[in-house]
């Protein structure tokens, strides 16, 4: 298969058709893109890839962009300048398209480097939808050769939880001074986070904010849940400050990194990271073919007038559901 | 049934009990669950259901409660004190529960007052659950004779725009001054946005927001979909300036919310929500519905096996789809 060989061969038009056609996720191109997919797959698996989330307003754009250059110049813990993968998920919708063009904007710099690859993707379609064409997306990139790939969201949705599950590395990102209610957003995000990063941190608050962080982490499960390493091998959430906009504290936060990829194959976590992404995937696999297979069997306007009668009152939501599936 | 008798009578205690039933989700519990929201059904559709959506650190708990307490002391647009429901959607997990104590002593304000029912929901379990909960939950306090009905939700993932979905009026909530990456999630949330709110506007900059957010209503094919409204009579996205902190207007806001709702009643829009709300819940529902029932089908030990498979690169996630599924 001809897009295939173009992807393994890392060629980079290759690889910007292959995630184009599991993105549109256009059921006339199901099949080819699910044959593209299981042609790649054996060849992935080379990868370490690292997920970016946290608030709005935390500068997680500037950052991925810094680490990937970063990556790209010097790789003091490899052996050579490591290819980087970036996927950006883009909570816009595509009536609103262009409202991300000052993070692609902070981004090009990046992506003007031949080695380093940038994808946005945006918000669409069923629920799993976008934590789906994530998957897939990565996968390719992992296919092409790229050996550190970031995707970086937005929020504490599941989705975005779903898509750090499926990480080999989770960096949760914070800023100084957001407000109270970030915290609420910290404790959501407490147990997948690998290492936190209060970045902005030229801000005077920021000691503050790493302090607020290390007193969530002692005093939670999540940190507890976090060290039970194997064999003795401890993992401690770190807690970084970076300035991204200078690149302050870029280095120390690749050697985090780098030691926790060190950490999750000397301790066998990596097998059990592998065995989580797989499961995440393979369920969000399932339920929407699941519905999209329910949906094609049903007759035409059965959905739409249960729909209906919902809503005028006279069929309740689980007396609907009862009479599609059965008891 | 008792609890459904209590919920349809309006105690406190039985909606309490109510709530916590549907938002446990526990398999012994599923018959019961369902029973009492088959027996309340038929009695919902009188509440107004309002979305409150947005970043984190924009205030919107504040804004909530005071949202809340206007309508309980004086409802010019009603006959009487409206009962007013607050749902509050968590994005911590029960492992870092407490994190937001801050909020709910915020509300505390609101929930003291005999008229006003505040419940906090957290995230959990499977894709949807929140969503799903969160129905039901809203289902609960319309039958039990809430009026006006808030649901808070944080951040732009799924969950929270299939909640928003299923209000009637949806408020999108701004601050000044949280940087730039504000707008991407503001751009997500434009197509649900019936008001724009922008809090905390005693700073310098709210303005500014206000403004920002005005041309973004102009140049987006969102406020053309907003304008279509039927038999001529159009809504036109409001932007209001609110302190939630002191209550500056709140009067104006509410003033809003409730000619948006009689937008909605005097233009036939309010079919088209109640139809949307119907949708959205019968999807998450039959989603959820189609999962499960496919995973109590499976042989023991099944989809584990595969799931080893996938992470050892023997087996393609399309692969094993295929052979769960059938092509």
């Amino acid at each position: 298969m001809d897009l295939a060989q173009g992807v393994l061969g890392g060629d980079r038009r290759a690889v910007a058709r292959a995630i184009s056609l599991v993105e549109r996720q256009q059921p006339a191109e199901r099949d080819a893109a699910r044959e593209l997919l299981c042609a790649l797959y054996p060849h992935t698996g080379q990868a370490h890839l690292v997920g970016v989330t946290g608030s709005p307003g935390t500068g997680k754009s500037t950052l991925v962009n810094q680490l990937a250059r970063f990556y790209r110049q010097s790789s003091p813990h490899r052996e050579h300048s490591a290819r980087v993968g970036i996927i950006a998920v883009d909570p816009s919708s595509p009536f609103s398209g262009g409202a991300l063009l000052g993070d692609r904007v902070r981004m090009r710099d990046a992506a003007a480097d031949p080695g380093v690859f940038v994808r946005s993707m945006a918000t669409r379609g069923a629920e799993g939808g976008l934590a789906h064409a994530t998957f897939d997306a990565a996968q390719i990139l992992d296919a092409a050769g790229y050996e550190v790939i970031f995707v970086e969201t937005v929020g504490a949705g599941q989705d975005e939880v779903a898509i750090a599950r499926s990480s080999h590395t989770t960096l949760v990102v914070e800023a100084p001074g957001l407000g109270d209610e970030v915290q609420a957003i910290k404790a959501g995000l407490m147990e997948i986070a690998d290492i936190f990063v209060v970045n902005k941190a030229d801000r005077q608050d920021a000691d503050q904010a790493v302090r607020a962080i290390e007193m969530m982490l002692e005093g939670s499960a999540a940190s507890d849940f976090h060290n039970c390493g194997l064999g003795g091998i401890i993992w401690g959430v770190p807690v970084c400050k970076t300035v991204a906009l200078d690149g302050t504290g870029i280095p120390g936060l690749v050697a985090h990194i780098e030691s926790h990829r060190a950490y999750l194959q000397q301790s066998g976590r990596l097998r059990d990271r592998e065995l989580r992404r797989a499961g995440a995937e393979l369920e969000t696999l399932l339920q929407r073919e699941l519905f999209s297979r329910f949906l094609s069997r049903l007759e035409p306007g059965k959905l739409e007038s249960m729909v209906s009668s919902i809503a005028s009152r006279d069929l309740a939501p689980y007396e609907a559901l009862k009479e599609l599936l059965g008891s």
